[in-house]
This record gives C-alpha cells, structure tokens and sequence, in this order.
C-alpha cells in the first residue's frame, strides 16, 4: 500500500465527498431531479467564473471546450489572434488552422508572459477589423506563467474582435473576473481548480459574443452554442450530459462556495509563494517570469536528467511531478498546487524534490532549506480555518 | 427513502462495482497506469464489439461519436445514404447537413425496420459511387426497432461506400458482430449496454474506412480518429481522457467478460421476450415489428394520456419509464431491459405498468395476466448461474 501523491497540474487529486458523489445512483438527464441539479450548478458556476453570461456544460474535455469556441465564434476565412506562448496557447493556432481560420501569431518566449501592448499593436494595424477573436491562455500549464487577461479585455473592449480565454487551468486557482475583465469566452474543464475528473467543459458566452455566434458559419453540431442555449433555460443540456460527473460538479460547486472564492485565490497565492520560496531556498531557478499561482515551473539543475528526476520522485517517493512538455523535455519540472491543495502538499513536493535532488547527486543543497523556507511563508498570515463542522 | 427504479433505455442503471470504480483515486493520464489500463479496456472493448478492427475513446456522449464518424469519413459535397426510422436515424442526417454532406434518405414508417433491398436498390442507382457511406442504427431506441445489419452489411460490401452503424444503445443488449457483419465504423457510448454513466463515445473503423479517412477533408480536431490512432498504440488518448470513466468502463468490461458475450444477448433476449409476452398478455400493443431486445415499445392505451402514464409511475411507484420522443410524444412508452437488468426487472415494470393503468381508470385488464406471463417466460429455460463467488 504505497501512500502517493498527485502533484501534477491537472488532472489533480479529487476529494472523497465528491468522487463518491459521483457514485452515487444515476438520475435520467430529462427529469425534474436533473433540472434542479443543473440549476444549482448554473449558478455555481457562475460564482466561479464570476459571471452574469450564459455558462454552457459539454461533454469533453477541455480541448472540446477550446474547439466549440472557435466553431462557434468563427466562419471560414477569419483572422484570430492567438497569444502563443506554450504547448496551449499554440493549441488555440492548431484547432484554428484545422477549420481554415487564418491565424496572426503573437509568439511569446517560452517562460514569459504576453506584453499587452502587443495585442494593441496587431489590433490596431488590422484596419479593415479581419480580426474576428483574441485567444488567450489564462495561465499556461507548459511554461506555469499566468496572463494578464485584465489588461488584455480593456484593449480588446475597443475592437469588433472578442476575447477568448483558455482558463481550463486556471479557473478556480487564478483570480478570474469574467466580467470585469471584459472576457466574452472562457472554456474551463473539470479536473483542474474545480477537483474533479476529466470529463467536463464549460465555456462563458457574453453578448458580444453571442452576435458573434449568429454570423458564425462554420459548421457544427454537438459543440453548438446556440442548441446548448436553447435548452439552457430549461436547465437541460442539448445531448446526454455526463451526469456523474454533473453530480460530482454540484458537490464541489458546493464545497467551493463554502470557502469563498477570496479565500481559494488567497490560499492559491499563499502556496504558489511559498513554493517558489522553497525551491529558491534549494538553490533552483523558477522558469516563468510571470507565475501563475497554480503551477510552479522549475529549471532542470545542470547535470540532472529530466526523466530520472521524475521518474524517481514517482517510484521511490509516490510523488508525481510534471516534466516539461514539447520543446521544454527536460529542461523544467512542474509543481502543482492547484485545487485540492494546501500547506502540507507544498511542503511534501518541497522535501520530495530535496530528497530526489540529493539521491541523483546534487551537491551544494543545504539539507532541510527548502522546507523551512516554504514553512516560513506558509506560517505568516495563517489562520483558525473552519477544518469540518 | 423511497425506492427508485431506473427503467429508462439510458442512461441505465449502474451497479455499485462501477460506480465505487470510478470512485476510486484519480489517475494520470500520462502514466504506465493509465497504459495498463488503457490496454486492458482495448482488449475488454474488442470482445464486446467483436472486432480487431481500432477501438477509439472519446470523453464525449454518443452524438459525439456519431459527429467523429462523420467528419473523419467524409468530404464538403459527399452523399450520404441515410436510413431514418426515428430520432436517431434522423441525427446522422442532421449532422451530415450540418457538416454540408448531402443526405440521400431511406425513410421508413416508424415502427418499422428498413428492407435492406432499399439499400441495395439506392447504391445500384449510384452509378458513379457518389456515395461514400450508408448510416444506420442498430436498435433505435425512439421506436423500439432493431436494423438487420448483417444482411445491410453483406450488400455495402459490394460498394464503395462504407456502412456506419450507430450501436450506441444496442451494444452489449442486441447482437453486433462488427467484423462478421462487415461493420467498418460502429459508434457506441458508455451509458447503455456498457452501464456506466455517460461521458464517453465509441468508434470502431475498419481498413475500408481508414482508407476513407485518409481522403475525408471535413475539418476536425477533437475528433480525429488520425490523432487518436496515432498515440493507440502507446496506449494513449489524443486529448485528456474522461479518467474515472474509463475506471469504470475496466470494471464494467470485466463484469461483461465474466458474464460472457453469448450469455450477455441471452439474457436481454429473454427479458425482452418476457416483457413483450407480459404486455401482450395486458391487452397491450407492441409498437415495434422488429423489436430491439433492449427496449420495448408499446403502444399508449385509448383513453390513457401520455404523460400522465408515465408521471405517474414515477411519482407514485418510483418507476422512470420512458414516453415517446417527437411525433411519438404521447403515442408510445418504452420499458428498457437493456444493461443491469434482470429477471425481476421485467416483473416490475409489468406490474408497474398494470398498476398504473387500473389507477388511471382502464378496464379490461385481467389483474396479474402480465407478471403471469412474464414469469412463464421467465422461468422458461432459466438456470443456475454464478450469482457471486
């Protein structure tokens, strides 16, 4: 009975309430129960993304979520503007391309963050407005770097293009204000902040979005924006929805709401720093110069491989760690804390990491720094949380 | 604690084993777990569709299995034949049109099953092999009917075209011999024979229809059987897979290979023939000539409404049946034996079902004629079988 740990950013580890939530017996996806259940969840989700737009609920995955907005939004011919700046940024350019959309690219070095301005600059030289939608990524679980999605929507809030967000790791962990931020479509999965399975997408739609929807030609069905609304006021979705997951979703809409989603960012804020104390303390290098607070993206200390360095943490500690994805194999490790994450899961991936560092032979790691640091953050501004009843 | 009684053809009813499965903690996707998972429900999957032929996986419902089907075989401009005997003979057309596919239909009277000489008859006619595909269902749950899709198979051998068959609710309840029946690409989803919740789809393809795919220019991302192929044989989905799904689906597959396929249609057979035999014996009227083996279909009683029928043997009785859908509404109910369903099963939605019509005032019923005659058939070559260890 090896104890282990899931640390990596997404899927992330789901609580008991709600993985035995979703055991509980299936409800007909027609019936009254399943209209109160989704009811429940609409307006959950709504604090969540802390929107006043249409929530829409697909079965999928966060990748489905990402295609439905561009099929939705979009017709043959259009010009998107898609922030690239990892692995999921360049996923927005792909599914474009895949549907004949041309795609302007805003490249990004691996690590940093979009400067606003950018987008301004493509924006405004787009004079004939070709530009139908902005893509972005909230926090970009390749490279662990968040996205200023704020200064973006006071930009885009000025053209005919929408701002599209991929916040499918970041919603629930990331501060997100939907609609303070001016932010028409975000796509979110289940099995990030919220803490649960893969298996669920959601997207927002504002209403400049939705004039967008009406003059979308491209075609679609299952990922239809306008079938999903037509039965959204009678709380159904348009096909089967993916209804254990649907009752696990309510369980942690509910255990989400009972924090408050001030105190989930905080908490989020609160370990990411931490984290990164305690890495530096050990003597490594963050890799993003613009962090997310979900994910902790580490440089790979010189003469360490990669994969033995996951691969021990796994098999020696129960402990998984995310390597670097794509061009970035090997060369950064990653560390969530995201979700159902708190103190003492930063503390466990700080040690991990000392104890596997040590194994492999690194030297001029001063025993026990990591941890201590991390603990010195953890410590300052904790205090009496409701832990049960 | 009312007791509730799921009778509905899908979602059906899961057992505790699944469910607690998929309970279970959570995964990585990108793990030797999930590998070793993955493989054994490639083989588990095989068994039940009777194929060698790929299985792919989609975290989607069954319509977004039917829409992968779709994009991945076909071309803007090509002709479909489409056989429409009900709700769901009439997706695959509204998704071909979606997708600008010109749908060549087969209509036939609801109720009924398609003559395959039909088909035979409209390929003929397509002197110049315009015709890329012939779309068809093998029980169609919206009338109770099930397709012969072996004999539509030995015709669409001798074609271009490849024959699609959505066996979304027939299989594991009605005989489907994909690679005997020369099924090229047979679509299926987790909520029916497979009794799990729902959440993910199913496509099976044939050499004859990767070679199809090859040339098929509809846009897809999600849904590309290309990308889901490729990473197959690293026991791999494309995109994150719906984990605690397919932790089930291990469960339930081997449940199903415990049971053993033959033994499986067996036991929908004679459940079907009871329930056909106690509705009979009501006074009742079957609806489909070719009935399925996992629904049956009746035919609303004069003088009985609807919805009030089937609201009352939920409200009152605890026992979700289904009504008609469309331009069935009111016309017909369905009683499901279809997954985790067994001999007492069918005595209670008889006896439901009788109790509910005397309720509603219909005379001429002989009280008990129905759960008698059922149980004649039910006892009817009846065994011992392994009910635990």
């Amino acid at each position: 009975m090896p104890k282990r740990y899931l640390l990596t950013p997404g899927p992330t580890e789901v609580p008991p309430e709600i993985s035995l939530a979703g055991a509980r017996p299936i409800i007909h996806h027609r019936s009254p129960e399943f209209r109160k259940l989704f009811a429940e969840i609409q307006e959950g989700l709504k604090i969540i993304f802390q929107t006043r737009n249409d929530c829409l609920v697909f079965a999928s995955s966060g990748t489905g979520g990402m295609e439905a907005a561009i099929v939705n939004l979009l017709s043959p011919g259009d010009m998107a503007l898609v922030v690239k700046g990892g692995k999921f940024g360049e996923r927005w350019a792909e599914i474009c391309q895949a549907y004949g959309v041309h795609v302007i690219s805003v490249d990004v070095p691996s690590g940093e963050a979009v400067d606003p301005h950018t987008i301004e600059n493509e924006l405004r030289q787009d004079s004939f407005f070709k530009i139908k939608a902005v893509f972005t990524t909230l926090a970009e679980t390749s490279t662990g770097v968040a996205t200023d999605i704020n200064a973006i929507g006071r930009i885009v809030r000025n053209y005919k293009a929408v701002l599209v967000v991929d916040a499918i790791s970041g919603l629930g962990s990331c501060e997100l204000r939907t609609d303070n931020w001016l932010a028409d479509v975000c796509v979110a999965a289940s099995q990030k902040g919220l803490m649960l399975p893969p298996g669920l997408a959601f997207a927002t739609v504002s209403e400049k979005a939705w004039r967008l929807v009406e003059e979308s030609k491209l075609p679609k069905y299952y990922w239809s924006f306008e079938k999903a609304k037509n039965v959204l006021p009678d709380n159904q979705t348009a096909f089967t929805p993916a209804i254990s997951l649907l009752m696990s979703l309510k369980e942690s809409l509910s255990m989400l709401r009972a924090e408050g989603l001030d105190n989930i960012l905080d908490r989020h804020k609160r370990l990411a720093s931490a984290c990164r104390t305690g890495i530096i303390a050990l003597g490594l290098q963050l890799f993003a110069r613009h962090p997310a607070d979900n994910v902790t993206s580490v440089k790979m200390p010189p003469g360490i491989h990669g994969e033995t360095f996951i691969k021990r943490a796994k098999d020696v500690y129960g402990v998984s760690l995310a390597g670097g994805q794509g061009e970035l194999k090997n060369k950064i490790f990653r560390i969530s804390h995201l979700g159902y994450t708190d103190t003492f899961d930063v503390i466990t991936a700080i040690s991990c990491i000392e104890m596997v560092l040590i194994d492999l032979g690194m030297e001029g790691i001063e025993p026990g720094a990591g941890v201590r640091a991390a603990m010195h953050v953890l410590r300052k501004g904790n205090k009496a949380r409701n832990f049960g009843l």
